[in-house]
């Protein structure tokens, strides 16, 4: 573990990319949440994570916050009762600071000598094996290459430079990875699709000749499970993120820079465009195609293809003001219909008594 | 494997908290359900297990038991034609039947010759480590952990006396937990949150330096995940239980006694009070807050702060009693919609023939 | 990795129970899709993978495949520009065709010796077991069995001839597996059900006595999770395949033939019947019947027993045209309710208008 270091507020400004507005000489050892921050540590003021409080309770929380200094965009500085870091980009200047102030060990290049490696791999100086790792034939890693204990990689993986596995990921025969990938434990990738074909009432799988490939600086959560494709690859574009215990189907193509939340799942042949954020628990149907900066909300489910960037929600999802205008009246439908029957009464019994007249 | 034991009523009714009404030499040797227990064998009757059945299903199967003993309620007793183990808390008087005829392997404590020990751990001699099992430095084990086969545990993780990892978990560095804990195999726990930074459209992850902190008595199912906080810790309470598959995101709180059942997802700093209950399914918004004793039915979506203690269900969550009126008539939609436009044709032609007059 | 082998047309149409229409001595070494093959491979056209496209699509790419020859039904035969391989059943002849151009190491039988094997084991010289493996006591494997690296395998479990399991699968003790199995990474069978009793506000898990007892041909998806039962067995019939990240609770049965999409949550002691398709992240409630031949729609969620063959949809899960009549009026639920206030505005302004007279 890293000890504590100290660092001025004019040194920290400058390693976090924002102007500072106060004492350059105050010292700084840490990092905290408004609340949570003591003197000695800096802060940050994030709109997201207030997002569904009132709006007074994080000016309440920045006005009695303990920080010595907080970080913060230029609009939201008049209201700062300590050191100001001002930032263009808050966001990134915590996660800087957050860089800063993390403590890990550091680990030792080498291959631990309980790790099984296969014939014909090319594994540089300054890759990292971990304990109980087992690599295939003709496995290639790059340069600073990090593969925790436990990972078990099939033959012909390729791991570009500065790629990290975390502790017992899986991966399946060939599959291929970018520069600085991350991915977490327990994450399965290349397995085969769910593809089957008949026959006399069995289920006959179909043997996937595709692989997994993926761009740079991809990132894959804990537990989930991305398929290799049927005869052409799965493919996540570069900075493609991932969060946990997601499914990724047999050739879905996700384009560079899409988000996707936690347990989310994609069924085969998806295609996902560019930039797109998809939230947590959503599902996307077999060969859909949703068009670059779509953004769907939670718990969305996707059955036709989005053709049109923009914002979708919903079961099935649909623009996400027309979904929320529908579901509003949804609480009311109980309502409705013994209103409708009422007027259908008056209407009716109105009609009987013209008839009767 | 133990081999079979025997048992009197009499001595079991006592083991387990019931009052026997029948032979108290009866001897028993297992247990099973009213339907495949055997004579020489308890059974139970449990409404829970047949809520969804008719009433008279049960009878029948009480009636035709081959059971020697069934526990049961007092209410419930008139209706069993053989010895009673009559129970004020029925369901736990048979988890206790059910630990007594558990035919378990006993562990031999110490540390498998392959298991791979950090610096400075602190492991008492009733602890017992599995195979292939790594932990990092400084890794603090009370009296009995048993940390089975194939666990990674990360750097400064604390175990509370009796607890237990079984086979295949992943704790990341600093996961806390206390005592009589009990985590499915490929549980991770303490992986970083899914909380990003922009630049220049790449996505920087936000380090996150808080952890997973949790209490006495929490289980955790398998292949579940744990995120650990960004700068405040993910917190567990005591006596928290979680299913499988569940995703746990960062800084998210869960109050004690709560318990959430499989495939729910639960995004980032969502606090959840004491004594829910999460039916399957569920998926609950970042940054909400519910409050003590609320009920979500399965496959529920929460998507604003429940603030009442209840029962809720649907999409978004709702009092349970609204969410089904208006599900019932949502089958009527299209029906509704029918008799809308006739109505609206009427009204109109009505008005017309008026105006035409 | 095997080297490319060349195939005629002629010996491949026999493989694959095909009947060639064209060059006998054509020579093949490989497969593609019809946008992706080149000359001297042959592909497919499966209606399924168009059918989220316009029919013209297909015709198309098919028009402008570059393979030298094409798997179809007679039905299509007419539109191709290639020789033909036509077949009645072509989705089993493509799964034959990709299973002979598949290029997978072969492995050499035999117990690695970084393996732990329990006492009391079966294990047949035709076994392969990989690195770092566990084996509980009296384990029983058949001819051909697989367990690849990192698998574990508690006391008394049983898998029949030619049963896979691939990297890291964890099975807890007794489980029962069948000839010809497949288990996909992460998996985890056998864990105890999610079953607790009460006791002065702690939750008491009942121990799970049963077991999981899995037929011949069952496939198994990665980091699926399928829970013991608790005094009987969770069952799973003949030819069941599950896709990845499903849970399956304990007690549940499902029926010979079924079929689970991913990220499916079964609770407990749900009955599935026989040849049952469950799309992608359906939900079933505990403790209903489901009968032969139900085709559930990805998403859907079940409450109630579906007592009648037919293919459902939708929350709660009906039958699917009633479901897409009434979504589908959904989408106009916000202009329905002011229609319908708009309708009371005008019969009351009427009736008023009535008695102003």
């Amino acid at each position: 573990m890293k000890d504590s270091q100290f660092y001025t507020l004019g040194a920290l400004a400058d390693l976090i990319g924002a102007r500072l507005r106060g004492d350059p000489s105050c010292l700084i050892s840490g990092i905290g949440s408004l609340r949570g921050a003591k003197a000695g540590e800096i802060s940050f003021l994030s709109n997201a994570e207030y997002r569904k409080d009132s709006p007074s309770l994080y000016r309440r929380d920045l006005a009695l916050t303990k920080a010595s200094a907080v970080i913060l965009s230029s609009a939201e500085a008049p209201l700062c009762p300590v050191h100001l870091l001002v930032s263009e980009n808050p966001r990134l200047s915590l996660a800087k600071a957050a860089k800063i102030f993390e403590k890990k060990e550091s680990l030792i290049p080498g291959i631990h000598k309980s790790a099984l490696i296969g014939e014909g791999c090319e594994i540089p100086d300054s890759v990292s094996i971990g304990a109980n790792v087992v690599l295939g034939n003709r496995v290639i890693l790059g340069e600073n290459v990090v593969v925790a204990p436990g990972c078990i990689i099939g033959h012909d993986c390729v791991l570009g430079n500065n790629t990290t596995l975390m502790a017992r990921v899986t991966l399946y025969d060939n599959v291929q990875m970018g520069k600085h990938c991350l991915i977490y434990s327990g994450a399965v990738i290349g397995g085969d699709g769910f593809g089957f074909a008949h026959q006399e009432g069995s289920w006959i799988r179909l043997p996937h000749l595709g692989s997994v490939v993926m761009g740079d600086q991809v990132e894959i959560g804990a537990n989930t499970t991305i398929d290799r494709g049927f005869l052409e690859d799965t493919l996540l574009g570069d900075g493609v993120v991932i969060d946990n215990l997601v499914q990724v189907g047999h050739n879905v193509s996700i384009g560079a820079g899409t988000a996707i939340a936690g347990c989310v799942a994609i069924a085969g042949s998806a295609v996902i465009g560019k930039f797109c954020l998809v939230g947590g628990g959503s599902r996307i149907a077999g060969h859909v195609e949703i068009v670059d900066h779509v953004h769907l909300s939670g718990a969305s489910m996707v059955t036709h293809s989005l053709r049109v960037p923009g914002v979708y929600g919903g079961f099935p999802a649909k623009p996400v003001d027309l979904w929320r205008k529908n579901i509003a009246r949804f609480q009311n439908l109980d309502d409705m219909a013994r209103r409708l029957r009422a007027l259908e009464n008056r209407v009716l019994n109105n009609a009987r008594l013209v008839e009767d007249e």
